[in-house]
């Protein structure tokens, strides 16, 4: 028996003639290349795609997600996703569509003094979002920080409490900006992220390499209320940026709760 | 040394004048006592606590929100949330201030025929808001339902793919139907995420039962599309809900992913 | 149409006669009241619960899972645990039973100076496993502490780099020990990973007790091997222990993974 | 400052002479290249590796499980990482060594009757231990599938509950088995796995898939009990396999807790 000839039932009337926002998969997973400006590299990624659906018709065709999902995913970039979600809205004849997708990406970190490099790894993340006159795609990194505390230090004869922080980015960047050179991408919101922080986070740090840190988080206290400021300030004044949120979650040592802290661009 | 001698270096100015949208303590696990129209009952939840700060304080006293939150622990409902969230505010002299606040909840359920009674477990969640002059809440409840796929039983000969599927509503309430008597509450939720499904789901089913269940399920197919729009009417003609988001996620036994949808109301 | 009537497929021969060490129910969350030394709390608990089932049988029956645990989740202890566990075996007339259960529970703890009280959350197991001829019980705390690094502190001019540690001990139990008055408890294992630890965790700390805790930290500095040999050493001298294992995990500042170290009593 | 000048107090003498089972890193994400029978993949993995210490060493060189790490990565098969615990165990002068890592990997699935091609993700996982007279790998994969409930089917007029499924299959190997060519491989377990179930789980299906494998679940009802008894059967009879564990988790789509059976090799 052939697709043709059997009932396809997502075709008929719903009983509710109400639009949905949003339908299709979510929490697939799939090996991706990823685009970055340090080069391509190879992850696993998590996928959530979707389309709006009219009052009129009862459901969309789920497997149409898969097989658009499997035809880029061998180039993940801000172009080939944007491109892919309109793809996807002309292809499943809809009003919107989105593509979400998230993934450990890694970039190679030299330690401060001894100069031997390894990887470090931090959370990416890509959101499309494709109307009849919009067109935007929001770029998320999340990046483990070192954070040391100022009124520690401040009130204490000796140490300060330091904990590993998480700063989250994220930038939404115009249509325009993508297609250019000088779009913003994942590598900028580490660098970004990590300037702020009492020190940037290694894999691999000899024993003068970890002197040098101690040193500098100890140099540089900062509240999670002061790294997300300096990166406001920062995201502020970058062209590329069309608007912004981030948020600061330090894991507290002494405290088995997190401090945090967020401030989104006005909208 | 006391605390009046030590410097509260909070007080002091931050390096970049920026206000802060919200600024606490997060993912701080504390015991409650959950008011639900079905009576009271303990449960271990999670706290995100937050306030605004304005842009020429460094920073906020972490250790007030969990003061805060050992003060309205012993009776969580809609109106002592809210009422914690005004105290916050000012306790803190901020513009605004917001809880969340997430646990598990449990109702009694009746298997259909033994009749035989459990407890079955639902995902919590309500989130406040208060500013200069506004004032709001949303409840949210996370219940598990069997859902079995219209195509699949219309296409076979027999049989049908089922699954578990979770439904999400969001509710936001006003300030008025909070206080008075016919206030929506969670345990209305989980009632209108059942109807909707093919089947509800129970902890402790009986031969006779799971031959009903199976039954009903067969009887009343629904798609993730079906599940939201029917939820969606439904919410729309309340009156006790200022806006809504339905959201449904069918795990698939055909697949590794999930199928879903989500209607948020107009804003 | 009754259960009498419906056939009973479990009962029927298994295709492959192969014993199985353990069936039963997964992940089933149920509101407990758990009896602790410090006294009773009520908290929501995961269950697993498990039966072995001969060569000669197809199938266990589920439902009789969720009943027995309806019986006993009213009070949680040690005791009433393996009695379940002794129950669960007799009436599903089976070789042997188990019981896991894991929840989160809550002590009372007193900052250092000001002596401000509130709750702090720990993670707790209880896991039963009875035989034809044997019975044990294992307690299990997850215990979250500061820690200092000693090289750190060696190395460098000032400072020292600390985290947020998790302490996990295992204790085994014997019969005879839960039995009577003198058994360990989750209070114990909790008391002895923060004793062993740089500092304990508090959730409320006026800026008194923050100073208090960070020279506490920096003058008890302990690398993950120092703190499980501290502990493996009280524990291997505790006469209520037949058997543990412990296992420190320390969520380095300066690195995006953990360094850990565990060891286990000989057995 | 050199390395050479900093004092190395992981060389000082323990407090308490205890010996240390396994101490060194977790929770390391680095991207990987895996050999599988089926070629080559990169995917993104989680490491933990360790060593054993003596009583009389405090502490470990936490940098060199690292600098270890960084060397292997580029081809991931049972041999190299053997052929990197035994290094580790060297450079770290121990007794012991060990290595963890966990990955999604991916496999290409025709559907059954389109024969349209997709990736389905499976989690993996890759355990070394060597001592002074052992070595051992265990390869353990996670398989979805599909589970049709016998009891359900039988009892009811039409219908049967359905439910995605996870089959856990670790399989312990050899020395002189793993360097061989026959011996076991991820892609191994995942048949093993998908044959023992109603049906196997697909990325992709199309309405002529979906009706297949609908009709397939139907005509092949299984309880966990059933499945892994099968596979029990199937790895008993395998001689590239020294000892095995296989676990079945259904995630009941009548309930909101999982049906489970685990079956160990005697030992």
């Amino acid at each position: 028996m052939s697709t043709l000839e059997l009932p396809d039932i997502q075709r008929t009337t719903p009983e509710h003639p109400i639009a949905i926002n949003c339908v299709g998969v979510k929490g697939l997973r799939y090996p991706i290349q990823l685009e970055l400006r340090s080069g391509q590299q190879a992850t696993a990624a998590e996928f959530s795609l979707a389309v709006s659906l009219s009052e009129h018709e009862r459901g969309t065709h789920m497997s149409r997600f898969v097989e658009e999902l499997s035809r880029f995913c061998s180039r993940v970039s801000a172009e080939t996703l944007l491109a892919a979600t309109m793809d996807l809205r002309q292809r499943l004849s809809s009003d919107s569509a989105s593509i979400d997708v998230v993934f450990p990406f890694f970039l190679e970190r030299r330690a401060p003094v001894s100069e031997i490099q390894a990887l470090v790894d931090y959370q990416g993340r890509m959101n499309t979002d494709v109307g009849p006159d919009r067109s935007s795609l929001t770029l998320t990194a999340r990046v483990p920080v070192t954070s040391l505390c100022p009124c520690s230090k401040e009130i204490s004869d000796y140490g300060a409490h330091s904990q590993r922080g998480y700063v989250t980015i994220e930038a939404a960047t115009t249509d325009a900006r993508i297609h250019s050179q000088g779009g913003i991408d994942l590598t900028d919101l580490v660098s970004i992220a990590e300037n702020a922080a009492s020190a940037p986070i290694y894999s691999l740090l000899k024993r003068v390499d970890e002197r040098h840190v101690t040193m500098q988080a100890f140099d540089q206290p900062a509240f999670v209320e002061d790294v997300v400021r300096a990166i406001a300030s920062e995201l502020s004044s970058d062209s590329r940026v069309a608007g912004f949120s981030v948020e600061v979650e330090n894991q507290e040592s002494i405290h088995n709760h997190a401090a945090w802290a967020r401030i989104q661009s006005p909208q």
